[in-house]
């Protein structure tokens, strides 16, 4: 080329010199790199957990489907974390990752809402199916349910349709797997095109909140309301997952008659199912209850909640953890709003943990954005999502030096339109520098998720990057227990249980093929 | 309701008890809340700006429009930052805040590729007019053109149609409008429905490069070349921006008759075209050129264009600032690959000043995310893009020790597909701690923007969050002179004709009625 200020020969003799001066360049170069490169990994998430010959051994064996389930996506751009999960279920059910998440003993799922916890199918399939279920719909378009034996009265008009008998309905409709697959749709959000269907923020929110008034009169029938928790616990513990801590708003529960039971009811119920499914269930280690209220409440309404947490803790203390505010934080109350409700403890002296949900949201600099600062002053002890916690940095530090864990629920975040791609997920960011965490699913239910595996699986592959490995997942399992409400010495025992459960995984995983 | 722990007398009494006490509480909570809270505030981009009082007067309008703006958005659930740009633009021409930025004196703009500054509208209504231009459409649909006299020889089979008049196809077409709205279609990547159309990052980056495919015959055709630049230069004028840095390959330009112009040739279009501009624009301070490699050559070719760069520093020392390589990162080979090449200047005692793209990518621990550190190591001068930043925390601190900035490219990042909603872009993490930072836009052109005050805005309203300034701007704008490649006296020089400039853009603001 003309006016080319080097010439080839000129260039050559260049190249050589550089390549005779380039031990000591690359010498200086390495070196720095490898610095900076060695310091980022002793930070990260897990890089503290030496892992023994067998661990070794299984860590191979999951990187190497992990690395050819990444070159794979980048074939076929089709990557699930950073697919809408509606879209992405099912290529991670064909993933061997997945399944060898799916294997893996969890701990414990620390982040879960009570309606949100049992699959809706089998809502559908066994609740719907049970006698003297009425149903109708409201001018909105949403179903209600009530279980009553004699027929319920007919809602006053413009509030609902009368009341049909379910049974009845489904012997004379033309198709009922169709039907039931309509149900099914009014149970969860799950749709073929979700940024279509829920364009915003407030439509994702509207449906989720529809999701529980529709299923609110079935599930909060007491028989199918111990049936749902139980079947709840079977889904987790068929996951792998032995403990559980769940945010309840302990509605009243009602009989056939139209009979309620109170709160204590509900609680005594919790009792007995967890007495039953422990004899049932080798191996399952409890469920803890988070009382929780409504953030859109009146401060004496949160002041009488915090209260009657307070009580229940006195009742049942190996029940009750503690206290949160659930709803969505964006059009909410913000924690300092109630600040003389949820000081109500200290100032009597009484123990009352908090769970607090703060950060679960994208706008930076509002008041709600605050709820970050109120939960670590109000002393939290986990913070729910803390979505937005690596934009405020000291509260970033604080959390970390006070050991404050945050729970990270990408699937809900997702779908809640907080994040689209789950490699940007804040979290991403947290692992980076080994801030505490543990994964949980919220609702998978409404999801369409179940346990903790998929979540498990978008922080495995997506969150923690290329090369989060096996102590990720260790770490995040035991996160779980320490960070659990437990006892020190339950905690202690349950590490015990899940060592020897998590050691036989291992050897399992070590041995397979490659 | 009966078994409700508490009746309400009890709680009365226990909510005054709570009152009465409730200011000690209050204190200690509110001193706690404070001290985090400020010490966020002290940290936070912008905050070590002290505003005058005609600033303050001027703050208080902007923020009022500001507040007004999220309050309609909150209403319409229409918030430009959490869009897509393609959706989102006619909202912003909307916005008075907009209009703001657009009369603020923006300073420089540091990330920009050479041929995606001027608008395309400018390139179909004027280019493509001018006579003795012909197009073919090669088998792949992609279009490509060429100025030529006598008429070009037609192309070989299976390489692109046969030339056609551009001319006279037209004279002959229906409808002029519809087919000058296709030449537009081709030239940028607008579409009503991104998602659909650009399902993967593969297919944004294809349709980049196709854009660029087909301009090319347009843009590097010599008289056209430098109306161009002029061009480029007059819309970033318009939009108060008055130095610009250019990261160009410096491909050869041709003239009617087939002759070629090497890079030398090109580089002093560049100096006629400044001075043509100076001559006719008041306050322009000036252009420099980034000379820039694809990231997909071969060492020996790097090596080669490193010593280019050397050489036409040295013969162009008021023009070419250093050296980067571009393309997609994701696909190309890392900064490490090259590192012989890229010691080349060291090893010779030659200052090269580098301003490396590293970081633009999703993938988290991959060679190609390495290149954040390689960039450092390399002592890159400013970081283009540095999405993967905040994933690195000892990368994070370092390039803030070291006070090297990253070039952010909202709009870029969004329809390149790195993140969705603005208000997740990394940079809003990075404000939060302070970290330094410029604004540019990359190649507005192909998103159907201009200049930079779509990017700003995209920062002001949404990355910024809620409580962003008027100081974020301020220190954003002065960030594009100081870690600008001029030296110090022209910084200094720029800065005081900039400052000029924004006392009256101040007045004016501060007098608008409210």
């Amino acid at each position: 080329m003309a006016g080319d200020p080097y010439g080839w020969p000129v260039l050559l003799a260049l190249v050589l010199a550089a390549a005779i001066s380039f031990v000591s360049s690359n010498i200086f170069i390495d070196d720095a790199r490898d610095q900076l490169i060695l310091r980022e990994k002793y930070m990260r998430f897990g890089s503290q957990i030496v892992m023994q010959e067998q661990e070794k051994k299984a860590n191979r064996r999951l990187m190497a489907l992990k690395k050819m389930e990444i070159s794979e996506a980048l074939k076929t751009q089709q990557f699930p974390p950073s697919m809408h999960f509606f879209q992405a279920k099912h290529l991670m059910e064909d993933s061997q990752v997945f399944h060898i998440i799916r294997k893996m003993p969890k701990g414990a799922a620390l982040h879960l809402h009570e309606f949100g916890m049992a699959s809706m199918e089998w809502l559908v399939k066994n609740v719907t199916y049970r006698p003297n279920c009425y149903f109708c719909i409201t001018p909105e378009g949403i179903l209600q349910f009530k279980f009553a034996r004699p027929a319920p009265p007919n809602p006053s008009a413009g509030e609902c349709s009368n009341w049909v008998l379910l049974e009845e309905h489904r012997k004379n409709s033309k198709n009922v797997t169709e039907f039931d697959n309509s149900l099914l749709k009014a149970f969860t959000m799950v749709t073929k095109d979700p940024e279509k269907i829920y364009p915003s923020e407030e439509a994702v929110w509207k449906k989720s909140q529809n999701i529980l008034l529709s299923i609110s009169g079935l599930v909060r029938h007491a028989p199918v309301f111990k049936d749902y928790i139980f079947q709840g616990l079977k889904e987790f513990h068929e996951d792998n997952v032995f403990f559980l801590e769940i945010r309840t708003m302990l509605w009243p529960v009602y009989e056939l008659n139209g009979e309620t039971h109170d709160q204590l009811w509900v609680v005594k119920a919790y009792e007995e199912v967890i007495q039953e499914f422990s004899r049932t269930h080798r191996g399952f280690m409890g469920l803890r209850l988070i009382f929780s209220e409504d953030r859109n409440k009146s401060i004496a309404i949160i002041a009488h909640s915090v209260q009657k947490a307070m009580k229940l803790r006195e009742l049942f203390p190996h029940l009750v953890a503690g206290f949160d505010l659930v709803g969505r934080e964006d059009t909410g109350h913000n924690l300092y709003y109630y600040k003389e409700a949820l000081t109500i403890p200290v100032m009597h002296g009484v123990k009352l943990p908090f769970f607090f949900h703060a950060g679960e949201t994208d706008w930076y600099g509002t008041s709600i954005d605050r709820n970050l600062v109120d939960a670590m002053v109000l002393k939290t002890t986990r913070i729910g999502h803390g979505f937005a916690l690596t934009k405020h940095p000291i509260l970033r530090a604080y959390s970390k030096e006070k050991d404050i864990p945050i729970e990270v629920c990408p699937i809900s975040n997702q779908v809640m339109k907080l994040v689209s791609d789950l490699r940007n997920h804040p979290a991403a960011s947290l692992m980076g520098s080994g801030h505490p965490m543990v994964v949980s699913s919220d609702k998978p239910a409404i999801f369409g998720a179940k346990g903790l595996s998929y979540d498990f699986y978008e922080v495995f592959m997506g969150i923690g990057g290329k090369k989060a490995d096996l102590r990720i997942l260790k770490l995040l399992v035991m996160n779980s227990i320490k960070y659990s409400s437990l006892v020190q010495t339950d905690k202690d025992f349950y590490m015990k249980v899940w060592k020897d459960r998590w050691n036989k995984f291992i050897e399992k995983l070590a041995r397979r093929p490659r």
